[in-house]
């Protein structure tokens, strides 16, 4: 007898690990190896990254995604020194002030835009305002972007080559806030490197639980000149493990197969399937375009609560600008079942019918 | 055909995970779960750690020691604070400066003995310096404890509650990196909570990952009001897991059927079979008492190298104050057989002959 | 023959000291006197202090107004909390991150208002987010209000009452950027006490600097048990004078004979001479109420330039919301003549006729 | 008819200011000019600067020695890399905490001496284990050295380049506390290029406050690369003046005519005078060779006490290793009277006879 179809449609951090990446663990658990990184595993890791990423870079393992974002940042401005980011973006608002922590005390400067990707006009306007101050005002040092946005959505590789080629004419750096990294990259159908470095990105921080791991993040510096300082920042922090087999375990059987890819192309192809059926009902419609595996539904709220009364979690979300009224976010996953998907659709046909 | 005896004795932290622990992992993966702790699992894990010390705790698991023992501190000690602590404490030469970051910059003040182990005295005549200095000098918060300690020996119950009084009285609060706590707490052979807040400890960093766990500590805060400014500071720092409910699930299995005492008691078994085989032996004594599962062992210089040339693994440590010639650090642990301990022995009985 | 008419209105800080400042300095330079702030000029502050704001206060001079702000706000806001500010802001803008600085790494959040005042629902609404988003947000800790604000607006004292008692029902404290104190407090008209922690304010930044003083401002703090945290920041900071008595000697005279309040008002009045005189003008109108010593005035960009041929000194400034056209600062200080004024006042007429 | 000898023999910081710089400060308050360093005399100031030093230089001047230290030593280590010091030395006990502060939490480590002077081999060795330790223990960056030291002893200068040689050969980089710079100065008898930049130092804390300015020390660096991080890191820590004139004025009067030399030849000389009164006493020998304007003397405890008895006043002090008994500190300055070190001379014959 199979498992009812799922109702959590709230974050895609609610699964637990994908098989492949237990059996991993498993599989590192044998006999002793050298602590701190200095195992075999981790540097098989080191190599595959290179392949994946087709060319050499520094690449450490932590635990959570804000570890990651927040040891890039720390790479990237001095504590007197501005980061440019969106306004919505994770580690403005969700981080609990981790950037600014591990920088010790660069200022996040938030930019506006309907869809959470940023606009290189917003960044050149901030950062000759900044730099007009002088002494008296944080000077930029970076932007983040989010990729696949806060919002969802994706950069294109185009506009974000743009982006990026601003920052740098402004003599800022680039990092690239990828917890749902594998999700814009199969939306782009380009290869890791095209949608990083070649897009003129400098450090990534490379997310692998949101879509299998049990917990593996990576920041990935394409500068290896930084790889001390970020070893010496990661034990600082607190976030080198010491039977560090047990993260590289993860990332490479996160790899393997590609199971990054496949996983997040289901994920997305979840997220297009409850799209299309939604937007077929009366009274719903995106208040994003889908592009990953989050959808921000505009629907009535009595809609909203019919569907919760059956069953179905998720969350409400601010309306983003141009949006009138309620709008919920429905987030789906590498584990989310089709029937899941089709139980939910099935439900808002009632509920507007 | 079973494999052949372990020749690694560098550390603890170089083994895997308790089978035991493994396991766990693989039952908590199922179904979605509520994320950054509020799971089932989590809930549950604080309720066991408050039968665990026979009172309301409040249980912040998090990966690493380090990031238990800066948490921990950081609690205790403002930025224009002093923690003291042995000069040989892990958090004074072995984290990176991870308390000065996460406590804002307080100083770490290391005092001298022997034996690893504080002595009132001297923490008295520190906090009174300090205190004569006036706003000039970092002035006294907290100090630290390590049980068991760097040297590998356990502090008294009676010895550990003078020093805590001592603390208390000059208005310090106190911390005990429990790194190896298991391992001090058979020794003592009493409750946890004798080992504990009722000997007068505030806060403890809850070592698990040299012990059996893949990675899994914990801070346990007695004074339950400290929870919440807790919790921020551990999002803040990058360890609250998205996943939370693998940490909760490791240190459940860890404390389920006193998984920990029994690993602890391995360990310190083998320790005392390896002291008791080795000072039999001409030429070789021991640097300290061995107390938990550390041998810190004075042998001649030849005798370590003709050790090494039998493929055995051990570091070098500066020897203690008061004892003369070259020492090695030898580190027992829960999965060590008897077999490694009998096949050191004998190589070393070999060499020495 | 007396000098020609001042030119310079770019700022009050491009003046020097109040001769009654620079008379108490030789006047306390004579003999040894003990260090760090333990001499009786420094006693007798804390006296007058007490006298002026008709309570016990805790005051800590500093020499500049960044470093009053940055050590009043570290009072309030520890490294995982908010303070809350208009976006306008001194602390947000001006001071190169120095609040976060001093603070650890707490967030400083900048809310919109057309006149540099801060609105309680605006403050409601953002603290409400913040408490909604539980530790993956920075917590609220404090408000800072500017008084007079960057836009040179005052806020009235019921006005002030009703933040700070929507700051106070929120559990926030209540800092207040007084840079420019003096001036708000005699277009108020009321009492010291009346004006700061009657209205409910905790802390002020006490600022004589572009009042008349060579370099000295205070931080002053209604709760004195924060007086030790105070002073060890202070010295952290390296802010506590040696030669303390230097400090106190500036603020004695600048409290002494109301000189502070005289200064204040004749900049006031000043800047209302200038006021009347501009607005008479054809295409020159007020971008906002002038009600310290600040003017924000709009006028035709041919003759802001005219002006500035003719060797007048003042800076462009953004236009706030709902204002067209360029708009220029113009700043009066305690020491600018009427000539001055009228001067200026005179040229305006020309190029405008 | 005259002043009564002066008692106090405490610091050199209990004196005022010497009247050339008071009509400095005079001098320059008059007319307004930019704020904030733009003005004319911080320009002159960085011309003369630079002839004193026979080289280009950035000087950025600040009110207390505490801040331009911690400013220094902030441009010279990163939060996670370590400084190494005397152990007596004021960024170690006197300061709380500032070098920590500013630099975001950068480590102090203090080697011994008996002499208040850093000894290469002991900075080898320390720098040595660091460097062993890999990423878990700050990493070296940089020396410093008090000069004068804190025992009143001076660097000789081919023991100063020794020591710098040897910094520099580690690849650390080199600050020097001069908070009592010009008394070391003169005892060396050579310029200030010599004992400074062509000495091996990198960055140097310009003392002046104790040698007769109001409020004014100065960092000076010999990068003039790091020109733009300084100016950042000083306005975000609160010491930018924006009458920036006044500390510039103080600085340009001291380097005036030699004044700070002037000024610590005699300071210097009082210490001989009054070490060669007292070393012909019974009972009384120096506990460190009399080198600047600090003395450090071994006197039975009836002796101090019938000194203070009398009405002198100065601190008993811990004494350095291999001294037994008691020793005070009795500190010389620029304005002590050769009455009062006779007198003090005097008591003392009186009291051993």
């Amino acid at each position: 007898m199979s498992a009812p179809p799922r109702l959590d449609f709230t974050s895609d951090n609610v699964t637990g690990a994908a098989p492949q990446i237990l059996a991993a663990l498993a599989a590192a658990n044998h006999g002793t190896v050298a602590s701190y990184g200095a195992d075999p595993l981790s540097a098989a890791l080191a190599h595959r990254a290179g392949e994946v990423f087709e060319r050499p870079v520094t690449i450490l393992p932590v635990a959570t995604g804000t570890a990651a974002n927040a040891l890039a940042l720390s790479l990237l401005a001095r504590p007197f020194e501005a980061v440019y980011c969106h306004q919505s973006a994770h580690v403005m608002t969700d981080e609990c002030g981790a950037p600014e922590f591990y920088s010790g005390g660069a200022k996040l400067i938030g930019l506006p835009s309907p869809d959470g990707r940023l606009r290189p006009a917003a960044l050149v306007e901030a950062v000759e305002f900044a730099r007009s101050m002088g002494v008296h005002h944080v000077q930029p040092a970076a932007v983040t972007v989010s990729q696949a946005s806060e919002w969802g959505t994706v950069y294109g590789l185009e506009e974000l080559r743009q982006l990026t080629a601003a920052a740098h004419a402004l003599g800022l750096r680039v990092h690239m806030d990828g917890a749902r990294f594998a999700n814009a990259l199969v939306h782009l159908g380009c290869s890791a490197a095209a949608a990083t470095w070649r897009a003129g990105v400098d450090v990534l921080s490379f997310g692998a639980t949101k879509n299998g791991a049990l917990a593996a993040e990576a920041v990935i510096v394409f500068d290896t000149a930084l790889a001390d300082e970020l070893a010496l920042r990661r034990k600082r922090g607190g976030h080198l493990w010491s039977k560090a087999r047990f993260l590289s375990a993860q990332l490479l059987a996160y790899l393997d197969g590609d199971l990054w890819l496949r996983n997040a192309r289901h994920a997305n192809a979840m997220a297009q399937r409850l799209a299309q059926a939604l937007t077929a009902l009366p009274g719903i419609r995106l208040a994003q375009p889908v592009e990953a595996n989050e959808l921000f539904v505009a629907m009535p709220a009595t809609v909203a609560s019919a569907l919760r009364a059956e069953g179905f979690q998720f969350y409400d979300w601010p309306p983003p600008a141009g949006v009138a009224g309620p709008v919920v976010r429905l987030v789906t996953s590498y584990d989310l079942g089709a029937d899941a998907v089709d139980a939910l659709a099935a439900a808002a046909g009632r509920v507007t019918a």
